[in-house]
């Protein structure tokens, strides 16, 4: 849950990150950004910021921003009917992203946000820069975090059902529940 | 054909426009960065510098930097085995576009290439500015041009197989030949 305000300053905060790292964005994408805390209600610990390009039934285009040691949590992407599942590549715009998938644990740089030791489970570090990119397959585990300054990122993938994606954590809510 | 001195020289040009749009890209990148002549040998007039950040057999996402004045061919994406057919989103992130899809004759801004009135066919003018973008669905004819300051933009789609991609004119070969 997040207050209307909190809501409107961490789009504001989000879209200027973005046209910061040099992305050209409309007003119009920045006004429809999605701020999801996850129903977890520390936004600045757990959650992400997310504007959408455009998202069609086999391709979507998005930005994610995260502010300084933002998390996005833990979570993967299963088969819906025909589709196979989600087939995500993210390409690092601007900033440090710690980057965790399935492999040995070695994470040294990033950190587990307190407490949830047991909704972060691979803990495979990978650093990532501007311009680096990772592609994840359908139903592999993933989170990611952000350095000190913060990062911005694209996601370039088949078609996208965030509201189906199941998550490690079982708080979590993936619709944003805003209180005015 | 082009001699590898322009071929060199487009992929230079091109990978200074993409950076000086914002985009960062790796050397490597621009290293593999394709120039296409279509086989024409007039590459400034007709043609296109292509660069891949990534292409799977579910999306595809690459730059293209036209120069001054230079025309993408017409051409359609057609199904391939079980694929209907590429999916292609268009965004622009520096430049004017001139855009021609199906629809009726409002060509304006834009114009055809000398002598190839048989080769554009299709006519219906979208101007196109940073941060527009527009979907072109499999079977959709469509060739684009920039204007005079040249121009950056995304292609993102489903799989890219452009070498099957058939266009309207008949002298068109879509892989480049190089001569030392």
């Amino acid at each position: 849950m997040l207050t209307r305000k909190e809501f409107n300053e961490a789009r504001q905060r989000a879209a200027e990150m973005i046209r910061k790292a040099g992305i050209k964005i409309r007003e119009t994408e920045a006004e429809k950004m999605d701020v999801a805390d996850f129903g977890l209600g520390h936004l600045s610990e757990e959650g992400a910021q997310i504007l959408t390009f455009f998202s069609t039934e086999r391709v979507s285009v998005k930005v994610i921003a995260l502010f300084p040691n933002q998390t996005e949590p833990e979570h993967w992407h299963t088969a819906v009917g025909s589709d196979p599942g989600k087939e995500e590549t993210i390409r690092v715009v601007e900033g440090t992203v710690y980057f965790y998938i399935p492999g040995p644990d070695t994470l040294c740089l990033g950190f587990i946000p307190e407490g949830k030791e047991a909704h972060y489970t691979v803990r495979h570090e990978v650093v990532m820069k501007p311009g680096d990119q990772i592609t994840l397959q359908p139903g592999e585990k993933h989170f990611f975090q952000v350095g000190r300054e913060g990062a911005v990122m694209y996601t370039f993938s088949t078609c996208a059902r965030d509201a189906l994606d199941p998550f490690t954590d079982p708080g979590i809510i993936r619709v944003t529940k805003i209180v005015d």
